[in-house]
C-alpha cells in the first residue's frame, strides 16, 4: 500500500472509494456537500496513496481556472513590457496566472485569439487592442457573448461602454505643450503614431489645444505607422523636412520616435537641445539611458497593469465591476533634451 | 427542451445519460473507449442541450492543458521580450498557450513559482533562471520530482544534465575581440554583468582568449550587478576610471550597458567612435536607434524562443526530448560605434 503519488489519480481514488469523480472533487472543493462518513473514507484513501487533488479537478467543479489572458498589440514597444510587469505582479499577488497573447499589430489575429480563448483555461481578459477604435469591437462582442469578463487597458473605444483603465492622454499632450511654451518655444512640430488610434489622437489634440490658447500653430504634424520596424525609416524619410521647417521644439507621441529622431538629427550634426529641443512620451527606461537624457511624459503603464488586474480579479470575487472607468494622470519628467530659448 | 448551452454542464449531461462524468469526457476525447450505443445516446443528449465539452473537462481525461510556463529572470531587458515573442509565436502555431512568470531577479521567487506551477494548468516549463548556475538546481529538481518536463533557455548550469537551448556566448566574445583587433585596437576594456552568471562569464572569456592570442591583455574588467535599475549608477561610478585608462575600445556584455556607457562618455564630451569605440551584445532594437548606431553581437533570442517551444512541444507528442542541447551561433552586426585606428 505504498503507491506513489504520481500513480494515484482522481479516477483510481474514485474507483477504490466506489464513488464518482465528481464526489472526489467535491471533497476538496465543497466538502460541505459530501456526507461526513463518505468524506472521511475518501480522505483516508487519499492519504494512504499520497493523493492530492489537482487544480484541474478543482476547476471542473468551481469553473474557475485563476488564469487571466492579456492581449497586447505587439511585444515590441517597452511600455507593453511595463504593462505586463505590473499585471503579472498584481495577479501573482492575488493567486492568478497570466496568459499572454501577441496581437502582432493585426486585427485578424484578434479574431484568431477570440477562438483560442473560447473554452480555454481563462477566467477573464485584459485587452489592449490593436487600434483602440471601432474595429476592436468584434473581439469584445465575442467575449460578451461567451460571458467572459473583459476590461480594456491603455485603449478605449470612444462611445463604447466597457470597463477600462487608461491614461489621460489629452492631459499628457497639454503638459508637453505647456513645457514648450514655458521655455519660449514658438515654432513647434509634432511626430505621432497614426492618429486613427485614439490615444495618439488625444496626445496630439491636447498639445494643439495649448498651442491654440497661446495663439500658435504647429509647423508640422507627421503621422507615422504604428509598426515598430518602420519607425526608423519613417523618421529618416521626414528628417530633411523637419530640419527645413526651422522648428525649435518637436513633440513626439512616443519615446521610441523621440530617440530615433534625436539620433537622426545628431547624424546630421544637429545638437540637442542646443539646436532643437526634443520631447518624448512614455518614460521608457531607455529614455533615461540615451544622450541627451530624454525629457518625456511619464505614462505609468506599470501602475495601469496593477490597477486593471485589481479591478478584474475583484470582479471575480464580488461579481461586479467597480471603478470601471479609471483614468490615470500622466506627469512630466524633465531631463536634458529640452532647453529654454 | 431548449436549455441554453450555459446551463448544461458535464454533470447535468452525465446525470441525464445515467453515466459518469468521465464517460462524457471520454466520448469527446477518446471515443473509441465508449460503446457505440452509449456514445450515440450521449451525443444525442448533448445535441439536444447544445452542450459542447469544455477544455477543462478534456484536460481531466487527457491530463494535458496545452499551457506552457515561461520563467524569466526579469521583464526589463529587451532580449527577454524577444524571447517571449519567439516562444509565443511558436507555441501559438502549435496550439499552446503561454503562461509567463517574472522571477524579479530573485532566487526566492523561483521557489515560490515552483509551488504555483505544481498542480496548476501547466504541461511543461521553459526556464530562463536568475543565475544560470548551481543555485537554480533546486527549482529544476522540484520540477523533476513532479514529472513536469523542463527545458532551459539562454541559461545553462555547467555540469548539470538537463535539456537547453542557448547561444554560443564564448564564440560571441571571440567575434567581438576579433573585430577590435581587425580595427587595430590594442588597449581594450570590458564591462560585464556579474560573471557568476555563466553566459556573461563565457562572453568575457571568449573575448580574453582572442586578446591573449594577440599577446594583449584587457586594461580593465568591470563587473556590474545584474539589476536593471542599477546599470545607470554602476556605469556612472566607473566612468572616470574608464576615461583615465586610455582604452580605445570597450566591449560590453549587453547593449543596455553599452548604450548607457555611450551616453555617459558623451556627457563628458567624448566622441564615439572618434575617441573611444564601443561594442555591445544582444542586438536589441534600440541598439539601432541610438546615436551612434551601436555595433553589437546578434544573439537571436527570438529564434531561441521558437526552438525551445519546438523542442518542448515535440517532447509532449513523441514522449522524448530530442535535440536537447542546442547551441546557436551569434553573429556580428557592424554599425557606427566602432572605428579603425
Amino acid at each position: 500500500m505504498s503507491d506513489k503519488n504520481e500513480k494515484s489519480t482522481i479516477y483510481s481514488i474514485a474507483s477504490e472509494a466506489k464513488v464518482s469523480v465528481a464526489t472526489i472533487s467535491r471533497v476538496f472543493n465543497r466538502p460541505y456537500l459530501v456526507k461526513e462518513g463518505t468524506r472521511k473514507k475518501i480522505l483516508e484513501i487519499c492519504d494512504r496513496h499520497g493523493y492530492e487533488p489537482s487544480k484541474i479537478a478543482s476547476a471542473i467543479t468551481t469553473k474557475k481556472t485563476k488564469t487571466i489572458a492579456l492581449l497586447l498589440p505587439s511585444f515590441k514597444e517597452p511600455p507593453f513590457m511595463d504593462l505586463i510587469t505590473g499585471t503579472e505582479y498584481e495577479l501573482s499577488r492575488r493567486g492568478y496566472c497570466l496568459n499572454i497573447f501577441n496581437l502582432r499589430e493585426s486585427i485578424e489575429r484578434e479574431a484568431e485569439i477570440a477562438k483560442i480563448i473560447d473554452n480555454r483555461f481563462i477566467d477573464g481578459v485584459i485587452f489592449s487592442s490593436v487600434y483602440g477604435n471601432k474595429k476592436d469591437k468584434i473581439f469584445i462582442l465575442e467575449m460578451m457573448e461567451r460571458d467572459i469578463p473583459c476590461i480594456m487597458v491603455d485603449r478605449i473605444i470612444p462611445g463604447f461602454n466597457i470597463p477600462f483603465v487608461s491614461s489621460n492622454d489629452y492631459l499628457g499632450g497639454k503638459i508637453a505643450c505647456e513645457y514648450a511654451i514655458e521655455n519660449n518655444h514658438k515654432k513647434t512640430g509634432i511626430i505621432t503614431y497614426d492618429r486613427s488610434v485614439h490615444i495618439f489622437n488625444q496626445r496630439v489634440k491636447g498639445f494643439l489645444s495649448i498651442l491654440k490658447k497661446a495663439g500658435l500653430e504647429a509647423s508640422f504634424i507627421f503621422d507615422i505607422p504604428l509598426i515598430f520596424k518602420k519607425i526608423d525609416s519613417s523618421v529618416v524619410n521626414i528628417i530633411e523636412d523637419i530640419i527645413k521647417s526651422g522648428v525649435t521644439f518637436v513633440f513626439n507621441t512616443s519615446d521610441t520616435i523621440a530617440i530615433t529622431l534625436m539620433r537622426s538629427l545628431q547624424e546630421k550634426e544637429i545638437s540637442i537641445p542646443h539646436d532643437i529641443s526634443i520631447m518624448g512620451y512614455d518614460n521608457i527606461s531607455y529614455s533615461d539611458l540615451v544622450y541627451p537624457r530624454l525629457s518625456t511624459i511619464h505614462h505609468d503603464m506599470h501602475e495601469m497593469g496593477k490597477k486593471v488586474a485589481e479591478i478584474l480579479t475583484n470582479k471575480f470575487e464580488t461579481g461586479i465591476f467597480e471603478n470601471t472607468k479609471l483614468i490615470l494622470d500622466p506627469k512630466i519628467v524633465k531631463r536634458d533634451s529640452v532647453r529654454a530659448i
